[in-house]
């Protein structure tokens, strides 16, 4: 079932390698198919150059596997949480990319400090509070996208498509799997270079307000018109 | 038409991947035909490892495009600014490379720390500042290029064929394409030691006059006599 | 002799280099075969790129060597004291590699900011002390393996399966040398973001025991279900 | 003529961008034949991509080119001065490699702090003051030797293998070409560590003396044992 989108899954995950994001088996992409409510999703454990498009897992968002011969990544209820909230997103990606996650290590939100982060995240990345003990026992991974949720009930998910989990890494978002990629790939830079801004200045300030929504909306909206 | 140029463009354009200089299409070269005053630029959004020749974009100093498929750059006004200013230049390059935007985030000029700084460029790297909302609601990409100008207009772009615009990213500029590359890795270069050597030496101060003098000129001028 | 031994412990030397985990010849991994009592390391100052399984030296666990054409590793003592005192371990790897290197030249222990770190080893990984003149005229080797095992003496060297030594470099240990390996790469990945965490934020603390808690033991003991 | 030695100053020159020392052509490698007092030197401003071994340029040490289709690299006065002065060496190596590049721009010696340091250089490597201007008009190359020269007048230049020039960057030397590189590898790496290590603790001090001593003199000297 779903063979075009677990062709896609999977085309997505191997991104992660060939863009440095993941060491060893840090990281799973996953896309949904919006009109039968199924996601696919990387099994757990399987290194990246033994993957195949067939070792894809088929899910139900009540949590149910549909298909596949390996569990599905354990980070699937927090997929999970995403989609139900997140009406328009296709495809998520988490990793422990080593820029992003050395901020959220750190417990900072990345400030928009340029054109490259304005041309894709509007504002500030956020980094989303440690769970509690009590949340962490009662159901880690799901309470994980709950808490994601939580933060994005009253903001724009499409505006800013990456969230960084404290003392943990980052999840990214997008219209489908690739784009979602694509947006880790995106956070990854940008992480590194707001850092080495901020060693070269530390008084340094965000962008303007007028640059950041130039740069967003010229490739955003109904007015977009960019491309390099 | 301009099939030469085309073709030099384009590998000019190839050169910024090899060197490790953009991410996805984060960055544009373009060259100039002086006889004909027209110039070739890369079109907008296409991705290097899809780019042919034939897909280079043919542009008057008008702003008119001539030939080509695609839209060129969204960045073409900033090129067409430059050209027309700056009459000894054939070639134009911008990227969102890691070191150089830092520091442009940063909102610094870069010191010359050494004598690989000064083997290019004579003296601080110049950090332009922002646009005024005024002036990025009436004509962004072009402005940015109108600020670049004034900025030099009383100093020589040919010792200094580099700029930092705050909060964005870099321009370099060369006799050709290739040579405006070539400028490119070299402020990438310089950009990524100034930094750390401010890490290694908060007190760092700018190398001699003298050495600066004698490595610069080595180099360049009637008197150079460099090569390694 | 140990044939099936010698491919592995070559495959898992070979495994440094492919990591980027050694410079020239920088680095040993030796294995054990516990039945026999005889333990595989890779030999001294050979190169990588002219390394063959052949090569390997077999030694047993008074420090004989029983088969090689090489003379055993330099640090073949420290590897000695480590099997003697941790008898549950299989292989053993050392290394200069850049990010562990450089947090024991500072002579400090890696602190658990994040769940990468947790994931694989419990708690802050330790370095130890420089030995002392005495101790390095009389067995400099063997010394820096006693040192290791007296500090795990009171703690548990399976949950935290990593040591610096001060001013010098990393050792790493596992269930045979490819998992020691394994360990390798994640103490550098953590090594690196734990130091870069430090500099996005100076006051950063630990993350929360309950947090790492949560990641250590979802992947190892009895309870375990993790997997990405 | 001097046919072997041509061929392993190429191989030497090629090992350069092999290890990433090199950016365009900024770095050349040179061989002695003590015999004859000629020695073999990289061709100014050839890139390495098409660098032959028939390229090189054979010079004797009154600074007379014997053979060549090029010009000598523009470092050959400083290459020869220090073939006169220090007579146990037979390959010197100049490059921009960064982090060593870094150090001689901030005007700093690179203390040792570790074993990696210790096990090629003895004690910290030093970074040699500025030329005056009267020395940098009189003869910029050839003074640039002459104070090196100067600086190991009552030092040992065999077990300090390398120097940085302020607000430059290194010169190595060895045994021969291969061994003049191979040092400029250790001091690129040992240069990296030593800035990263300073950054992860900033009170650090040098590795302790004992230390040292035990990894320089079991690697070099009569009671040398070592190979990892």
């Amino acid at each position: 079932m779903l063979e075009q989108l677990k062709k896609e899954v999977y085309e997505a995950n191997m991104l992660l390698p060939k863009h440095g994001l993941v060491t060893f088996t840090w990281g799973n992409v996953s896309g949904i198919d919006r009109e039968t409510g199924l996601f696919v999703i990387k099994p757990s454990g399987v290194e990246y150059d033994k993957l195949t498009p067939g070792d894809m897992v088929v899910m139900d968002l009540e949590g149910n596997k549909l298909e596949g011969n390996y569990n599905p990544s354990s980070d699937t209820p927090t997929h999970l949480e995403l989609y139900k909230a997140f009406s328009d997103i296709g495809g998520i990606v988490h990793t422990h990319s080593e820029w992003a996650t050395s901020w959220a290590q750190a417990g900072r939100g990345i400030p928009c400090y340029g054109t490259t982060h304005a041309d894709y995240m509007y504002g500030e990345i956020p980094c989303v509070r440690n769970l509690t003990k009590a949340e962490i026992d009662e159901a880690y991974e799901k309470n994980t996208g709950v808490l994601i949720v939580d933060y994005f009930k009253d903001k724009d998910y499409i505006s800013m498509p990456a969230v960084l989990c404290k003392n943990h890494g980052p999840f990214t978002w997008g219209t489908d799997a690739h784009n979602a990629v694509h947006n880790a790939v995106v956070l990854e830079e940008v992480a590194k270079m707001a850092a080495r801004c901020e060693w070269i200045n530390p008084q340094v300030q965000p962008a303007p307000q007028e640059l950041q929504d130039k740069h967003y909306y010229r490739k955003h909206g109904a007015n977009a018109y960019y491309g390099q």
